[in-house]
């Protein structure tokens, strides 16, 4: 880190934002003007518009005692730009707006913002504005992500149906053993400051948490094979809960196997650590930004060379929804995800 | 009020949502998805979309012991349906997106999206997603607001040129007389409670800061009349500080007379009370909302029947901006606008 500090005081608002998007490049034609107006314009050239917007909140989303700022800048756009695809649509924009306490140096914003620049280059999207301003206490980061589809070619969470398969990409329960694990080395720091944290060996679950991907290249897959999911949403607060979300929205029902649950051997072994069951964690850990959807059986051949795995399948509503266990037990299946309220 | 008290808690994350957002009546005919997916679907049918965010923060942009909640939800969306405006695009959309914390009840939650919905009804828009989360302190409000435009018809800052008539709509000082009327009665509250707050007389100047409108009605003028501005801003951080946006991105000079800058009678009398400046507040006092523009020469014989006032013209940027006084000075115009850093 550096060691020089500039007060945002000595930029002010209009200086600040000059100062932290004087090297943008515009990648998409669909953006007519950027950052510097009232308000961005966009063209669409025939396409229909995915938006959305997440607040994130220092303390309620992300600790900044263990989230180095460019990995939070990076993972800010993430997750919106995870909601763009789990339309089955691109991303194309972002808009940023922050609220900052004086104790933020302009070289701390720098940070954030080179994690901002690095996941619109890694996703090929434009920073065409925001907003800057204090706040009393706490960073505050709010952004709008938007992206384009082909007319009618979004998919809701609500298209599901009798017999779809359910599916899944990449593995699950990793993010919340790394925020697990930075959780407790944050008490053993705070406990005894000199003792340096053992993350040896727990790569993989802390780069989930703190620097997470969205699935880009499975919208590219469903595009090159033309492969339509009927239903989809991201798995941001745990397989459980995405999968009522689906349920509920589409008035069906499913069966899941816990065999199926995708879980990688680093989240197994993190969770052992902790003794942890790595199936609860994936169902209700949240934050993986993976993708859950359903096809059509008709659609199965097209699966293949990707990581996606088939979990259940879809029943009626008054089946219920319902997991089978390793054991072979079977329970309804009850949404334990993260409730911001509780 | 209501005497009732529902914990938030007790609806939890997508209950409270659902319960907002129950009664939402879609508008337009550009909305294909809204509230209650991963992210929303817009079809723009030929036209671009203008969009822009802003982040409003307990503390620092509102202050709850004198501002209602109701009043409070119309102002978030109308000072983004102002940007809209301001790029003479017509609004359609807006994502809300809130933090609190559990000092607020449902209850109070609904008397803000009372006011959000009154101003989303009052100007044609529709709420078509968002984010509801927990704040660590204060009440954090973010507004992203899209409108559309025919294809390029958006105005930018930076299209005046030497000879165009520097205009404005409206008066201007008024909001911020407001709010220094309801700071005084909120200190005098703290020091004697007892005391009742004495805004006999002020309802337009407190009106101005509580519950401003964005001016619709000059976008739709300039549709009627075929009067496209040369450059457009809305009126938020102060006249000075809007002009040398213009300036400066237009790369041209201007000269404003202090005698044509429209004050109305209510925002004299109350600057006089406090022994202010009227012109001071109209000039740095912000928050007015009004359209600030410039428009060609031979466009003149277009205004009229309409509170449209031309306040100044255009020059060579090495002319620099000027403010011609009533008493006959001549002085550089200067930004002392609303800068949230200092």
């Amino acid at each position: 880190m550096s060691e020089s500090r500039t007060e945002i005081s000595s930029l002010g608002e209009f200086g600040l934002i000059e100062h932290l998007t004087k090297n943008i490049e515009i990648k998409n034609a669909s953006t007519i003007v950027s950052v510097g107006d009232d308000a961005a314009v966009i063209d669409h050239f025939g396409k229909q518009t995915v938006i959305t917007n997440d607040l994130l909140l220092e303390g309620i989303h992300f600790d900044l005692m263990y989230t180095p700022l460019k990995h939070l800048g990076y993972k800010s756009v993430v997750v919106n730009l995870s909601d763009i695809y789990a339309m089955n649509a691109v991303p194309t924009q972002i808009i940023l707006s922050i609220g900052i306490s004086s104790r933020f140096s302009v070289e701390a914003l720098e940070e954030f913002y080179e994690g901002v620049y690095a996941a619109c280059e890694a996703y090929d999207v434009d920073l065409i504005g925001g907003d800057t301003s204090t706040s009393q206490k706490g960073f505050v980061i709010s952004v709008t992500a938007l992206g384009e589809v082909a007319p009618d070619k979004f998919v809701k969470r609500s298209g599901a149906q009798k017999g779809d398969l359910l599916c899944v990409s990449g593995d699950l329960g990793a993010a919340f053993l790394g925020l697990t694990l930075l959780e407790r080395e944050k008490q053993i720091f705070i406990e005894n400051p000199t003792i340096q944290p053992d993350l040896e060996g727990e790569k993989y679950v802390v780069g989930r948490i703190l620097k997470p991907e969205a699935r880009k290249d499975i919208v590219q897959f469903f595009s090159e094979k033309e492969l339509l999911p009927t239903s989809m949403i991201d798995v941001s607060d745990g397989l459980s809960s995405e999968i009522l979300h689906i349920c509920k929205q589409s008035r069906v029902g499913c069966v899941l196997y816990e065999e199926k649950i995708p879980i990688g051997e680093e989240t197994k072994m993190a969770a052992f650590k902790f003794n942890l069951d790595p199936t609860a964690c994936a169902l209700s850990g949240g934050e993986d930004y993976e993708l859950l959807f359903t096809i059509k059986q008709d659609d199965f051949d097209k699966l293949g060379g990707i990581d996606i795995a088939i979990i259940g399948y879809i029943t009626d509503a008054e089946a219920g929804s319902t997991i089978f266990t390793k054991g072979g037990g079977k329970h309804p299946i009850t949404a334990q995800g993260w409730n911001a309220f509780k």
